[in-house]
């Protein structure tokens, strides 16, 4: 039986700084990266929470990322601002523009940012609804490695290629969901590699292009797009706009990036914002509530809510702490001396 | 066996523009619906062609259209043009407002059309590749009839919101997708009906919410989304970007809109529009080239590009014409006298 331990906010949020500063990062990415892996933790993202520190030190000490990189703001037009992040960790970058997108699109109606030459592996949400949290409609959406065939393909191409939308409710959390346009997280096969137990065979194919339900040979060939060839056109989607519209890597791209292949993935993030109170003027509020009928209409049929279980998980979290297996726990702590 | 004639494409718009000016249409109108039609027919998307043209007419005797609607230009904001279709064909008002789109996209890098109040019932394709073909990424989404259930859910809900994507290719035809985001049109499971036979359990359900094998319990019941809870998310974003986001109905009003329940779905359309030049400015040209690797890749695994059958009948129908049933033909002559 594994030993869990519990921490309060501000523990969690001081060990992660701690072992980001102590490993190289500077401040200023140290807080951007602790403000993403805490959200993810205190919402019981689990992989994408402080376990995620982990790879972060091992980018770190492998001179994949620049732990300095100072991104540099460029205006780019009047709805497009654009964030070099000069091989850091796209977090900061993220910050940094976002000032900029919010107060491009409350002008301008809708605006995007897009991030180049950053390192990526946070989750996309705590983005998204860093706009609906100021009454902006997100959407973003980033490459990944190549794990992915296309629908009707055979081989690696696509990146698990997620994408993220936030919808601002009027005294609620807001509507969001976030997910990658694979069939499933390639962290689920090796999960049940891990378990030895089989795979369905439609959730991947081995390096000859044939289905298969055996889990060494899933992660060996490819996985496939959700939802066949329109999830294939989507993942397609993300990767031309993600990537070739901001002057960035495509998906089969982005190993290379790091000439030591270990690090975490390099290469662009696109982020749309969109202001109802400039499509709607006086309107907005009156539209706002009117989308309410929608999600009252969803949860009246028994159905969820993207993200209602990590809303009630954050609820959790604010009043008792996280809690973590002991064992990351000691392992984090160990990269703070 | 059914008899097919063909027809000169100056043959079909002109019989076009016939049966809709005779059946009241103003012939700003008839042009902007001809022109839609006429291109789904050219490109062989039959049920987009010209077989639209009879429920366009029913959908004018039965007073649900105005067939002399003047679209009004809203000048929304720096990125935002409205349309207020004042209850006439979108197709006239996206002609309308598409000129203003292109050019604050030109000028912002990201500008959005918003279309209200209007009847809908044509692809959405031509309309991404009116913005590809200048040069711009295109994205368009609408709400239609709610006839899918969200996932998890057990009743009618969603429309079948439809989303279409155009990416400009130099030299090329354009990378382009437009589909539903219901597992299937809703006219296969009609075709399965009428030939008897039964649906795969994982398209509808009936109206207990029980899954159903038996299309004619699914057409009672509710459709489900593709892709399961991944693609009831991508709908329910179709359904609050093309709704309450500019400030139109959600896809179950859509059929309360027209009071004789009889016409075409009415509601709002969402067109999305972004620049290359202004995201990359002297460097759009090196990107866009870059992007055709991955095209290039998908075709290399022996994969299809979405549009691919459709640019195909396209280039046999500039040189040989339109080929339809001589019944339809022969109804839509009864249909100009």
């Amino acid at each position: 039986m594994s030993e869990d331990i519990t921490l309060t906010l501000e523990e969690a949020e001081s060990l992660s700084l701690t072992v980001l500063q102590h490993n190289g990062y500077s401040q200023a990415h140290a807080e951007a990266i602790t403000r993403s892996v805490l959200a993810a933790q205190r919402d019981e993202c689990h992989s994408h929470g402080l376990y995620r520190l982990i790879g972060c030190v091992s980018t770190a000490q492998n001179g994949g990322v620049d732990t300095h990189a100072l991104p540099e703001i460029i205006d780019q037009a009047p709805s497009v601002v654009r964030v070099d992040a000069h091989r850091g960790c796209s977090l900061l970058s993220f910050e940094m523009g976002k000032k900029q997108l919010v107060e491009k699109a409350n002008q301008t109606g809708i605006a995007a940012l897009a991030i180049n030459n950053c390192f990526h592996f946070s989750a996309l949400w705590p983005e998204v609804e860093a706009l609906s949290s100021e009454g902006l409609v997100g959407i973003a959406m980033t490459p990944t490695h190549a794990f992915v065939a296309p629908a009707g393909g055979n081989a690696p191409l696509l990146g698990t290629n997620p994408i993220a939308f936030s919808w601002p409710r009027p005294g609620e959390t807001p509507y969001t969901f976030d997910f990658a346009t694979s069939v499933v997280a390639r962290g689920e096969i090796e999960l049940h590699k891990r378990a030895g137990k089989m795979i369905p065979d439609d959730w991947a194919m081995d390096d000859k292009g044939e289905p298969t339900t055996d889990p060494a040979a899933a992660l060996a060939g490819a996985m496939r797009t959700f939802g066949g060839y329109k999830g294939s056109a989507l993942s397609t989607m993300i990767a031309l706009l993600a990537g070739p519209l901001i002057g960035d890597v495509l998906g089969h791209e982005t190993q290379a990036a790091n000439a030591e292949k270990t690090g975490k993935p390099f290469h662009g993030e696109l982020i749309i914002a969109l202001s109802p109170k400039v499509f709607l003027g006086e309107h907005a509020a009156h539209h706002l509530q009117h989308a309410e009928v929608l999600f009252d209409s969803i949860l009246g049929q028994g159905a969820r809510l993207p993200s209602q279980r990590r809303f009630i998980a954050r609820e959790h979290s604010l009043r008792h702490g996280v809690t973590l297996p002991k064992a990351l726990v000691d392992e984090l702590k160990a990269l703070t001396h």
